[in-house]
C-alpha cells in the first residue's frame, strides 16, 4: 500500500491495513538503533517541532531521538518557555511555526482534540502524542508492535487492559488498535474507572481480575494516576492494589506465556510489583525500544512516505 | 559593500547601506527554507548560544532554526535552568561561554543595554534579540524586508506604527530603520503611550487613528501589553479598542492596498480583529517567514561575512 | 595504555595512570575548538543524555558542546520537564532511556551516589557531573589539566584548596586527583567547614590563610554557597571575607607565579575580589576552556576508547 494521510491523530479513524503498514515500516527502522552509527539521512533538512503542554520524559525523548536518528532538525517547546505565557493561542503558535517551515508537529496537550484542531489549521503533518483522555496513538502502535513481535500475531489473542480505563488515552488507543487487528479485548478495573457503554466497542468488561486474566495472552497494565484518588474515583491505593495488582500470585491466573506490558511510568508496588516489572514475562523495556522504531516509522511515513 | 561589524545591537547605529545589505543577503537565504532539504553548510562547526532572559516562542525558535538551517550548533539558555539561579552575572556567564568558543550570542533581556554591555566584554558576535524598551533590530529588519518584498520599495511610503510606542522596542527599531530607508513614519496611539519629544526623530505624531491612516501604505500594529493596564497607562482595553483597533471599518481609512503588519503574539479582538489578522492585506505570517531569512542573513554576516 | 572503564564516577577509584591518560587525550582534543570548523566525526551516531537534577550553566553546556563537537546527538533533561514530576525513580528513567539506546548518561544529582547507582543498573556509560558533596571528577580533571598546562607538572607542587571543604564535591575530587598526581595538598578554611579526619588522606589542614598560602604554587578557591550561612556554618560573609578572601594583599603570601583557580560561578567580592579574578595569575577562563577538552576526552574514551 501507499501512505495517504497527512496526520496521525488517533487509531479510531485509521484502518487495520494502515496500522499494519506502520508496524511493517517500524520493523525496518528498528535495526537502525542497534547500529554502531545510529543515524540514517532519511529526513535530512526536515524540521520537527515538539509541542508538549504536559510534562513527559519518554514520549518527548522518544520522538526527539526518532527525529535525530532520521537526521531531521528538531525544536522543543514547553509551556514555561514559550509564548503561551503571553496568552497566545495554540493555533497562532502553530501557524507561526508553520511559517518557519516546520514539517511536522508532535503535540501533547491536556485537552482532547487539540492536535486535531491544529491539524485542520496547518499544512504540516501533526502527530498526536497524547491529548487529554482521548488518544495516544503511537503508544498503542508500539504496544501492537511488541505483541506482534513476541506472539507473531495479534488476531485471536486475548488482551486484558487493566486499570483506570476512564481517564486513559493509552487504553482508548489500544482498544481501537487491538479491535481492528482482531484481538479479543477485555477491560478490567473498578466500576468507577470503566466508562459506561464501552461494551459497545465490542470489548468485554469485567470488574474481577481473576476472570479477566483467565486464558489471557497479554496484560497491559495502566498507570494509576495518583491525583485521581483525590477525586474519589477509588477508595484507597491499598484497596486498589488488593483487587487489581499484578503480582506473583495474580499472574498465575493468566496463560503461562502471558506478556506483561505497561506504558510507564510505573508505580511500583501499586498496579504492579517490582518483581513482576522485572519478570521474564515483562516486555516493558522492549516496549520503550519499539516506541522509538514506531515513531521513526510514523515520522518517515508522514514526512516522505506520501 | 563588505560587512564590517562584530555585533547587531540596534538599527539606530547602523547605516541605510548596511540595512539594505542585510535585506539583500536575506533575500538570497529565503529560498533555502523552501527547499526539499532545508539546510546549507555555511556555518558548519560554528556555535551559537541563545541567551533568553524573557519567555519567547517565535524569536528564540526563529534564531534556533536559522542557526540549524545554516548547519551551526546551537545551545539554549533560559534563566530557570542556568546559573542565574546561583546569582552569576550575565557578564560572567558570557565570558564563560566564550571560553567554550561560542561564536555568537543571541541575547534577549528585560533591561535595555544588556546586549551592548556583553558585546563590549566578549570577542564573539552579539545579536540583540530584544532588550527592554530599547531595540529589537531583527524584528524591524524583517518588517522592512516584508515591506520591500510587497511594495518593491520603502522610500516615500507612509508607514503607521500604531499602539504603545512608549514601551515598544519594536517601535523604536522600526522607527530607526524606516527613517533611514526614507519612509514617512507616523506614530499613533493614546497620549500616555507616546514618549514626549519623539517628533525630534522626524516622525509625525498623532493621537487620531483616522488621521494616521489617511493615505497609509503600511500599518504596523503593536501588541498591547496587558500588564501595562495595571500601571494606568490607558483607562481600559475596551476604550483602547474603540479608539485604535484595526477592524473592517477603520481599515477603510487607509489606502486600498495597505499592508497590515503585527510582530505577534496578537491579542485578537483588542488591537486587531481576527478578521483583519486573516485578511488579504495581512502579511503577518509572511513576516514570520521572512524573520527566519533575516536571521539567517544576520548570523551569516556576523559569523563569516567579515 | 588502553582505556578499560565503562564509567567515570569519581577520582577516588581511578589510578594516576588513568588520570594522566585522560589528560593526554584532552590535550589532543583541545585543538578542535580552535579550528574554523569546530567539529570532528568521532562520535557520529552516538547518543548522549544530559540528566541534570540541579541547575547548571557551565557544566551542562560544556558537556553539550563537547558532545556536539564530537558529532554525537544529545538530549537534555531537567526535573521540571521530565517524568520526575510523575514520581518516576531515576533508575526507571535510566533504564527507559537506555532502552532507547542512549550510549552515555551525564548525571548531576543533589544526592551523593546516584550516578554510581545508575551505573550499576545500565550498560551505557555513566559520567558523574557532580553528586551531592561526593565528587565532580571532570571539574578536578580540568583543574589538573590546567595546572599541568601552566606548570608543566603536578608532582611536588603545593596546591591550596580554600573555602568550604565540607560541602564541596569539587574539593573532594581535586583532593583525590592531586594526591594521586603527587601534589602536596593544603586544605584551608574555617574549622566548621573542614570535615574532621580529612588529614587521613595525607592532606595538610590549616585554618590560617597566611600559613596555607606560604610557598603555594596554586590556589583553588571554592565558591561560598550563600545558603550554608543560614545553617550557621560560618558567622557572616563579612567575617569570612576578612579571614579567607583572595585579594591583592593576601595573594602576596603565595609564590610570585601562583595560579589562581576557581570552579565558578564566582561570588565576586566574597571569596575573591574582581581584581584577582581578572589578574594575570588567574586561569579561571582557561579552566572553562580546558573543561570542554577534558569532557570531549572523557566522552571519547568511554564511548569508543575501549
Amino acid at each position: 500500500m501507499e501512505w495517504q494521510r497527512k496526520d496521525l491523530l488517533g487509531l479510531e479513524e485509521i484502518s487495520a491495513e494502515e496500522i499494519d503498514f506502520i508496524l511493517q515500516t517500524a520493523a525496518s527502522f528498528k535495526e537502525v538503533s542497534t547500529r554502531e552509527v545510529k543515524k540514517v539521512p532519511a529526513l535530512r533538512g526536515k524540521t520537527v517541532a515538539n509541542l508538549f503542554f504536559e510534562p513527559s520524559t519518554r514520549t518527548r525523548t522518544s520522538f526527539e531521538l526518532a527525529a535525530k536518528r532520521l537526521s531531521a532538525d528538531i525544536v522543543n517547546f514547553s509551556p514555561n518557555t514559550s509564548s503561551v505565557v503571553k496568552g497566545e493561542t495554540i493555533l497562532d503558535t502553530g501557524e507561526n511555526l508553520e511559517a518557519m517551515k516546520i514539517d511536522c508537529f508532535v503535540v501533547r496537550h491536556p485537552s482532547s482534540g487539540v492536535p486535531a484542531l491544529l491539524a485542520k489549521k496547518v499544512k504540516a503533518a501533526v502527530i498526536n502524542a497524547g491529548d487529554g483522555n482521548h488518544e495516544h496513538p503511537t503508544q498503542a502502535l508500539l504496544d501492537l508492535f511488541t505483541i506482534k513481535e513476541r506472539k507473531k500475531r495479534i488476531k485471536g489473542l486475548k488482551v486484558v487492559i487493566l486499570g483506570d480505563i476512564c481517564h486513559s488515552r493509552v487504553a482508548r488507543s489500544n482498544l481501537w488498535g487491538l479491535m481492528k487487528s482482531g484481538a479479543r479485548v477485555v477491560l478490567c478495573g473498578p466500576p468507577t474507572l470503566i466508562p459506561p457503554g464501552i461494551e459497545d466497542t465490542g470489548a468485554v468488561v469485567t470488574h474481577h481480575l481473576k476472570e479477566a486474566l483467565k486464558d489471557a495472552d497479554v496484560i497491559n497494565i495502566l498507570r494509576i494516576q495518583m491525583e485521581r484518588q483525590k477525586e474519589n474515583y477509588f477508595p484507597s491505593l491499598r484497596e486498589y492494589s488488593q483487587c487489581y495488582q499484578i503480582n506473583r500470585e495474580t499472574i498465575k491466573w493468566a496463560k503461562p506465556d502471558v506478556l506483561i506490558m505497561h506504558p510507564g511510568p510505573m508505580n511500583r508496588g501499586i498496579e504492579i510489583t517490582s518483581e513482576m516489572a522485572e519478570d521474564a514475562h515483562s516486555v516493558i523495556l522492549p516496549q520503550v525500544e519499539n516506541g522509538l522504531a514506531v515513531r521513526m516509522a510514523v515520522l518517515y511515513l508522514l514526512l516522505v512516505g506520501r
